[in-house]
């Protein structure tokens, strides 16, 4: 899915983007226009994009691109198409263009574009409280409501039969039908994501949505962060319990379980029918298969075949967990 | 204690409830009245009752409701006075009965009868913020405050000298003297109950309450659920720190001190002079003993005696789990 | 640094004194002034100060203060110029006269001062959202935006280029310069310190304040307690991810990182370049190094040096705890 929400400002010169990574390079064209920021696969010609460890070295080989970010050591494996832009920090560096073209993604201060639903073309079709506030770019579908005091801001597609409580905000979200989002949630915010620097972190771009299915219901006070290069996903039926935090770009799958309190760090992928206990935790980067049960307060630190029971920290097989813990 | 707040929607047919349950039977007279649904043992002749497991075969041979919810495998057990209503799923044919009774139990968008406390008979007798909402069926003691943003939404029945923050979002719930709730939590709303059905789960209703007891303290950004069919209990002088997640039809006891981040499943009852430390948690239907200890962190997973101390996961004696774990 | 916000409501006669603690001294010049409450170290003959365990006897042997709270056992340890006034809880009693010098100290009930940041000098100076509230005794630096529904209340100075989110509630915090705090937060509340006393607990008075040190970012349904005694602090260039509850006294040093879910109790302190991962929980009163890091669902009940990595409940070394949960 193309993301519906940030508007891509390319084409940039490259002079202008060589001027931002503040290195030393000859380039012939300064005026050449570069379009976009992409991976080393998806990348056009017209495109600039970045390579920053070994194991990508076969598609590197083969990338469109006309600039990538690299390293010194690296920057050979690229084919002659793409001139080598050698950078410390190959990262860091993507993190600068990319908000060059994606200036709307990393800024998530309070949208000042929203207006009292009253004032806008929502005020006949929705059901609505008090003190509701609606920003650009929100579409809303037939017979939703929205609680007091919610706060649609900008980027918010809403399907039908929607029902949103009170005192929400969300942003960048595309939600289906028939979902329930309860009350005191923030969905959409940027994810905890940026480069460590001593006194000054940099914060790297989060150009995702999040994207939650039809049926699903999100407990009160829950916090759902938007994916940084991809989305994060909240898949069909699934139902969350209170207090619960999904980092962002995790993709959870249809018909899970997932009970109070628990926390899923970034970019993990929970499968189908899983049910999760509460105050469980799954750290960053895993795959949790399809039926996998994990038991409330376990601690997941690595990936989860299908049909598992686990329990415990680290989490392990529930019955042997139980009779070394008896 | 009677719930004060859902009305019961009874009487209904016979034929109303046999058509919803999509069952074949033969009733004599379709236009027979049921009154309301409850347990085995409080039903009378007026009522629908049910019946889903063994354990409660003793008290299914003497109930005196008309009808009942069984299994092909129970139904025998029950005396000539009630017609057994055989179904697939006896909690699932529950709910769906429930809600018959109780409709306004199983839905929880937010509440479309609240005003601006401006406009209501409070107005000159609390202390409040701005934009405090307020809705059907409140009433509200003498010497209490509410801060801004706080939404007492329909069925809360607040006493003297009570304070609730900044915030809030209070329905069916009743709150004794002396209280305090600080800012950003939920209260009241309905559990996480329902029955998982695949792309459409099913909410079951909760017709139970929040009932919180002389002076306690609510600690800021908790969530407490009501009950589905008892009611949720914080009882007298226990406070509750940060971020506390309370699920549905939890008994808390007396003087009982609970620290940040607590979480505690479903109908799990905890007793008097408990210490419960931060993070830990308390998994559902377990009996928590008084005067009892529980380290931070710990996850217990079974019942604990009277005075006893743990600590760990699963939760044991704490001098034990400290030898094991130095 | 002296406490910015709390004025100190002293002199106060010692007879009104010691009728609070309904203890029976014969004191002879009952108008006698004491001006503060003060430790046993920076007291001066016109302070009231405590003394109230064997470990403090060689400070107490050298105080300056007039009167101090104790013990009938220690209150030999005084020197002549200290009058003792023996009662049963030292602390109790502290916190009595504490409430009798700081009474603003101890009423965390909603700020009745606040008004629409539209009738305050702060209209043309703030980028803010709708419904903002700003309290007594607040002061705004230049390019500072303020979201949707928050509550500056009393007692918040705000430094340059801060951007606030919406639904946050803030008190007596003080905040350096490009903090980004997100949503939902409420910062500068009293921490859960109190004297359990049977029927009715007795609150504690907390004096302290939240410090936010530049370049810090709270993210969001963040609870951020301020100190009861000295301050809570969260380091320059210091991270918080969403739903992070920080206790009363708690000081984190600078470039540190905390995932999200991450609790720390009560007075611990928290070195540099540290990071914590989610749902770690940090026991009270404990001392964390410098470049410490504590794996996501550790439960830290000990000091820990600098530079140790430290993994599990109770947190101990990460590969000891590895090696033993294979």
């Amino acid at each position: 899915m193309p993301n519906p929400f940030f508007k891509c400002h390319g084409p940039l010169n490259i002079s202008e983007i060589i001027k931002i990574l503040q290195i030393n390079i000859e380039i012939t064209n300064i005026e050449h226009k570069i379009y976009d920021v992409k991976d080393l696969n998806t990348s056009t010609e017209k495109d600039i994009t970045f390579f920053h460890s070994k194991k990508y070295r076969d598609i590197a080989k083969k990338t469109k691109a006309s600039f990538c970010l690299t390293t010194e050591i690296l920057k050979n494996e690229l084919p002659k198409n793409c001139t080598a832009l050698v950078v410390e920090n190959v990262l860091v560096s993507l993190s600068k263009i990319t908000s060059l073209f994606y200036p709307d993604s990393i800024n998530d201060d309070f949208d000042l574009s929203t207006r009292d639903i009253n004032e806008t073309q929502f005020k006949d079709k929705v059901i609505f409280g008090k003190n509701v506030l609606v920003g650009n770019n929100v579409s809303i579908g037939n017979n939703c409501k929205i609680g007091h005091n919610t706060i649609i801001e900008k980027n918010v597609i809403i399907g039908n039969n929607v029902s949103i409580g009170s005192n929400n905000i969300i942003r960048n979200t595309l939600i289906k039908n028939n979902v329930k989002i309860l009350d005191n949630c923030v969905v959409g915010k940027h994810g905890y994501g940026f480069f460590p620097i001593k006194d000054k972190n940099l914060r790297y771009p989060h150009i995702g949505i999040v994207l939650i299915e039809d049926n699903c219901e999100i407990g009160c006070a829950a916090t759902i962060d938007r994916g940084s290069m991809s989305n994060t996903i909240i898949g069909k039926n699934t139902y969350l319990d209170n207090q619960i935090h999904i980092a962002h770009n995790v993709k959870i799958g249809e018909n899970t379980i997932i009970a109070g309190q628990v926390g899923i760090a970034g970019s993990s992928i929970i499968g189908n029918n899983v049910k999760i206990g509460g105050q469980a935790g799954i750290s960053g980067h895993l795959k949790i298969g399809n039926n996998v049960e994990i038991a409330g307060g376990s601690g997941v630190i690595k990936d989860i075949p299908d049909n598992l029971k686990v329990m415990g920290y680290p989490a392990k097989n529930i019955r042997e967990f139980l009779r070394e813990n008896k």
